[in-house]
């Protein structure tokens, strides 16, 4: 092997799964961090994250590991991006093993040697050149049969990351870029231990794992194989259904729910690290989003329609719509969203915000869960306003969204709309309902809803009946393969 | 002059004037504090300083003083808890001594020598019946001539309210119930000053003056004149308007802005004192409602849909619609309206957030004065959506409520009933629109709502046009006599 040979490209492979609540409100199970322009007012991390893999001398098209729940967001956020991938639908939260699995079986169904990235959808990244540099750097390690790691620099001794002891160099090759292999990995330490391990040379280990397919598999086999085995039968029971690829539900369910750090990477003897300095955050806490967030003089990193007075130091994440206004405090997180307000300190680890999801959650509050600004593959809706017997929503149906074909037995609705064009069928008639008119949906009828314009169509929909819930929606027809939802 | 001689009434005037800037967002000057219910859930301090007034062995009927633009909204309160009052309008605002006056000359023209009670309309009492015991006993002052104030036991050296320094003993029958004279009145001190005062024997100055009206109107004359003439001439230029007085804009305007403390309590020589100790707050800032509130264990007040985790002491004001959730902060204020959301600290003056409010002002932030729900004297609207071309409100009007015959140049208004029964005009054509019925209002179109019926009529208008603004409402009749708003 001769430095004039072209390097072979590298498999990139981002896992998407995680919930994100310690970033509620903003961050929910329906709608999870990833996917919410948080550090950039007009990308998503993940989305952040498939641009950085689009240098086409690097990496191969990539592959997106993502909840089932989450597949249109996944598809709608890459074609916003224009990139495209692979999306594997995991059934259910397994941790990352299975997934990792997952990602080295897919790549090595084409080469068994091929080179894996593994990245996770909510990381930031302040320098994208010196991500991809690293990982090309990473490369030789993980030819030479090394799983590889990148150990960033630490700016602070901080308690939210894992650490990494590196080791001596990788032996020829492998070393080439400075890998070394790890001696060791340490959890999330407290804040002295954090202090004395950065004196000792240890890194912050960033989750990004590079490895050459046929070995993960071989570390897989040696120290999690019903990790592997489950993996194996979910991809052999794999549907495909629209542009997905759904992994076997009970198959997948079938694994053990581990980390692939506990799983192989502290039991491997083929760990390696590159140590790298760009800038990079996880974004794992408010407090952890304002440190990466543009600040003012006085310090506060702010969005939507905030007022403040005598305030350091502080987050304030509003809205467009309500006035969020601080006055005469330090150090605090303030984040507004339509339907929930969370106040905290900036300080504090996202231990107390993730407990307060679980609390919500045993209360059986909806906003633990789902956003007020709902998501669907032909568009999106909010509801706007709730009565005894009645519900408003706005609808934003995409060019060419079509709704389900639906009734309901325990509401009529009208429809006004506000923008746009819409064609609705009513009992198999079909019109066309422009700006400024609206329609009238009686009980039990069966009923579409299609944009056939150029243009976003918004409707406001009045409900009126005995019950307005969710579930009174019986679809008839749905052309993206919805049984509910 | 016997005891067994039936005392006379005391004429009681609230003064209704303040907007409540220090409690934004949930007072603002189209709703301000003393109307709404915060020291409890069902009753605004305006409702409860009027039924503290119903005892009809010592008070004859009650006049308030209010800003023309609440009218609507005292009326309202006013029946809600079966009160009936005079109600004479301030034009504008020239602080408590012209309103004073006012009440003054309103009590003198059916007896010189009436007894007059001015209170203001958003203090909390907690024990009614020491209030009215309290008035009772100051009367042999007022009739002897004693320009009477309550002096409130101090329970903390609060720097908040201004302080009494009691002199001699009033002379006979006017000194009975403990009764002395002002030796000297103190404005708002720092806390040492405070703590010192009250070591002195001070007394909270609760901002009731109990006086026969001619002894007023001849300390007005002697060290106010201006006032005292401006008043006289407003009352003379007053017209009626359906159940109100209103009294004449230019003569009002004429007076100079002062309150009665600097134009006549602190010059007269005929002040005096009764020691109270009911317990008492003018709920002057939010931690001021804090104390006054009931708390749970960990010393937290919250009102609405709230979760809280590692927080004491603090006052949480949700809604039942947003769920506000405070995560490891003690001493903190969160207020969240529908529009509007305050983080403070509870420890705070209140000069804060006032001086917010100004900024607000100054930046044209419609929250600073304007709440999204806006009361009417036919009901009340919100809006609960707005985009580039539409906006969309939920209308409430009260059994027998009637809108006014109007008509837009920029919108089109689609109206859906969802509960009660509308009658809808439309260019001269009545008709009677049902729940689940809908009425379309073509641009220009003279139009008018009623709700006929015996409960509330509720519908959510859909306004689609290139201009939503409530100045686009052209009035052609209205039986409320508004010209606007």
């Amino acid at each position: 092997m001769s430095s004039v040979e072209p390097l072979e490209l590298i498999h990139p492979v981002i896992l998407s799964g995680g919930s994100g609540t310690r970033l509620w409100p903003a961050s929910r199970e329906s709608y999870p961090k990833q996917f919410i322009p948080l550090a950039a007012p007009d990308r998503s991390s993940f989305q952040a994250t498939a641009l950085r893999l689009t240098d086409a001398g690097t990496f191969a098209r990539p592959a997106v590991i993502s909840a089932a729940d989450a597949r249109f967001l996944v598809a709608e956020q890459l074609a916003q991006v224009g990139v495209a991938a692979d999306i594997l639908l995991e059934p259910c939260r397994r941790d990352s093993a299975p997934a990792v699995a997952v990602a080295a079986l897919h790549a090595a169904a084409r080469d068994p040697r091929a080179l894996v990235l593994i990245l996770a959808a909510d990381h930031v990244v302040g320098e994208p050149e010196a991500f991809v540099a690293a990982a090309r750097a990473a490369r030789a390690g993980a030819r030479a049969g090394a799983i590889m790691t990148l150990g960033l620099a630490p700016t602070t001794p901080a308690t939210a990351y894992g650490y990494i002891e590196p080791g001596p160099p990788l032996p020829g090759e492998a070393g080439a870029g400075g890998a070394r292999a790890v001696a060791r990995f340490v959890e999330k330490p407290d804040a002295a231990r954090a202090a004395a391990l950065i004196g000792e040379g240890a890194l912050w280990n960033g989750g990004y794992f590079l490895f050459r397919a046929d070995v993960m598999l071989e570390e897989l086999r040696a120290h999690a194989p019903a990790v592997l085995a489950a993996a194996e039968a979910a991809l052999r029971g794999a549907t495909r259904d629209l542009d997905f690829v759904r992994l076997d539900p009970s198959a997948f369910a079938a694994s053990p729910q581990i980390s692939i750090d506990y799983a192989v990477m502290e039991r491997t003897g083929r760990a390696g690290v590159l140590p790298v300095s760009f800038s990079w955050s996880d974004i794992g806490t408010w407090g952890a989003l304002w440190e990466v967030s543009a600040q003012d003089e006085a310090g506060n990193a702010v969005r939507g329609r905030v007022a403040l007075r005598e305030t350091r130091n502080s987050l304030v994440h509003g809205t467009d719509e309500v006035l969020t206004a601080v006055v005469g405090l330090d150090d605090v997180v303030v984040v507004a969203t339509p339907d929930a307000v969370l106040v905290t300190t900036r300080r504090a680890g996202g231990g107390g915000v993730k407990a307060l999801v679980e609390d919500l959650r045993a209360r059986g509050e909806p906003e633990a869960d789902a956003h007020r600004l709902m998501y669907r593959p032909w568009g999106s809706y909010q509801r706007i306003d709730l009565g005894a017997r009645f519900q408003v929503k706005r609808i934003t149906v995409k060019p060419g969204g079509r709704l389900s074909l639906q009734k309901h037995h325990h509401r009529a609705e009208h429809w006004v709309v506000v923008r746009g064009t819409a064609e609705v069928t009513v009992d198999g008639v079909v019109r066309l309902v422009h700006e400024n008119e609206a329609a009238y949906l009686p009980i039990g009828c069966i009923h579409r809803l299609v944009n056939p314009g150029k243009i976003p169509l918004e409707l406001i929909e009045v409900q009126v009946g005995s019950y307005t819930g969710e579930d009174d929606i019986i679809r008839i027809e749905d052309v993206y393969g919805r049984e509910n939802g």
